[in-house]
């Protein structure tokens, strides 16, 4: 029997879980939820761009969608903040209904969000069913993955991922999220007002340090632009000499006053590759690299799928991708 | 409180399993069992090579060292062999402590080996601790990181592993368990009778169909020898050219008929590098790679070591490395 899943949000990600869920075999996409009025009422092929008919309807109605749908499981892909996506989650919950959510403030929850984070977990205690928040980042690329690597080490001083991205074969909103196409001055806002940046560094560092048994004194996470140095243009964007391209992030992990945990990301129209490395200095050290680097949003929807029939496994609460077995391909 | 482990075995592994437990944080080196009557009755400092006394007695009786030493955990490293490792195991659940096992054949069982897992799972249930055998490989490089890996991506058509070891930086007994300094002859011999070989390909195989939900028809495990075509030589051997200087094994695992997960190793005298290597045909396709490799002994230990935490923690019963949570440095 397959597992019937409810795709809650029709954003890039959830739609791209959808489409998994319609073409992979162990899994039956039986509802969806979306507020955005131009897809209420239509049958989820139309959104998700599946040719056929899937007789599925996009409600604005969580409550009634899952009411009727009956999903084993539901994956929410709504928001990347703890704080906005708690009123759907809740909602879920009440209904008793596991989640797997790629929200990326609930893969490893740190400052105010771990109070939340504790409600979730207590109301799905409550529910006995189980939350997972994950993705390819937070969630793989730079926390779980580490993590693993660093079990063969006997000793660690110091973990570092580079991950870095030719945002070229992103798509558009990914584009405008790293800042292509603005100025320094423009970019600069945006990284005040938040609406540029990468969501879940600081999730990461915790994740790891709690892996490693690390206490960490601080965790810095800092934002600047990359700046074209020639013109780069993707499908999508141009980009003059001395406008920004994208963006570098940097989140680091104090322990005892030092820099232990570094994760390091670049992400823009024109790098010259794209990979994820792993540097664990310690005994043996290990250095590992994915080449090419893991697609942001295929892996994201890949490992929320992926997780599907784990968290219908695992023990009633909120769980991480550190205290749950590996998320493996499901076949 | 430091976890109080038993180290059972002091081969080579063992020994370097109780070096860590001296040296780390968080663990203490409470017992030794070995059966070497050159090292019963010794402190167990003489034969691990650390420099101060530890005043813990090697015994070769390991019902009276497990009850006056009374460990949380005891740490077997004793034989390749699942048949062979089963009177220690019984031993030591019949004394309800958990274990973590560096017994290949324990990793994951397969074919006859079956049954004893079986055995082994119910007595570890009745006695209620866990019981893993894990190590790099089987347990680690071939195995639970392509799994990982396999998280990442909405198809997995095949998996395919390449672990490739310079020998010359390993100690003397794996270099002469690999046939360097034999004729082709004397290691056809010696593969015939099972004394040349790594035992593991067919555990990790099936650990990665397992994970992936694949049904194989068939596994084949297939050893060459690697000859030497210049003169190579270590610190503790010579190797003249027509002579073998090491192992190729190849085991691959058919879907259908089709070969879907190869697992590809050479371990000789002066393999220009050494490197570990998964790769994923799918989508996406990941190539990843471990620069220099995991050394295989360093990594063994380690990985049991950071093990020894986790054991405590999952549920009773024989766990493997792909139904328990991710197993990190344990610092």
């Amino acid at each position: 029997m397959p597992i019937r899943v409810l795709v809650y949000g029709l954003g890039p990600i959830g739609a791209s879980v959808a489409r998994q869920l319609v073409a992979r075999k162990g899994f039956a996409l039986v509802g969806a939820v979306d507020t955005d009025h131009e897809k209420v009422g239509l049958d989820v092929a139309q959104v998700i761009g599946h040719e056929r008919r899937l007789k599925v309807r996009v409600t604005n109605d969580a409550v009634g969608g899952i009411r009727q749908a009956k999903p084993d499981v539901v994956v929410m892909c709504t928001s990347s903040s703890l704080r906005k996506a708690l009123p759907c989650i809740e909602t879920v919950l009440k209904l008793r209904t596991p989640i797997v959510s790629t929200t990326e403030e609930l893969s490893y929850p740190v400052g105010r969000n771990r109070t939340l984070a504790r409600a979730i977990d207590q109301m799905a205690k409550k529910s006995k069913v189980a939350v997972l928040g994950t993705g390819v980042n937070p969630g793989f690329a730079m926390d779980a993955l580490p993590v693993m690597l660093s079990g063969a080490c006997e000793r660690v001083e110091s973990v570092r991922v580079d991950r870095v991205q030719d945002a070229r074969i992103r798509r558009l909103p990914f584009q405008q999220k790293i800042g292509a196409g603005l100025t320094v001055d423009q970019f600069a806002a945006k990284v005040k007002d938040g609406s540029v940046r990468h969501v879940g560094l600081a999730e990461s560092i915790t994740m790891i340090a709690r892996a490693l048994g690390w206490r960490l004194n601080e965790i810095t996470d800092e934002i600047q632009p990359k700046v074209a140095k020639v013109p780069v243009e993707s499908d999508l964007l141009a980009v003059d000499p001395g406008y920004v391209c994208g963006i570098v992030q940097d989140g680091v992990g104090y322990r005892k006053g030092q820099p232990v945990i570094t994760l390091h990301m670049e992400a823009y129209l024109g790098a010259p590759e794209s990979y994820d490395t792993v540097t664990i200095e310690g005994l043996p050290r290990i250095v590992q690299r994915i080449e090419g680097g893991l697609h942001g949003d295929i892996a994201t929807a890949s490992i929320a799928v992926n997780a599907v029939p784990q968290v219908l496994r695992v023990a009633p609460g909120l769980r991480t991708m550190i205290d749950m077995p590996i998320v493996s391909y499901a076949g």
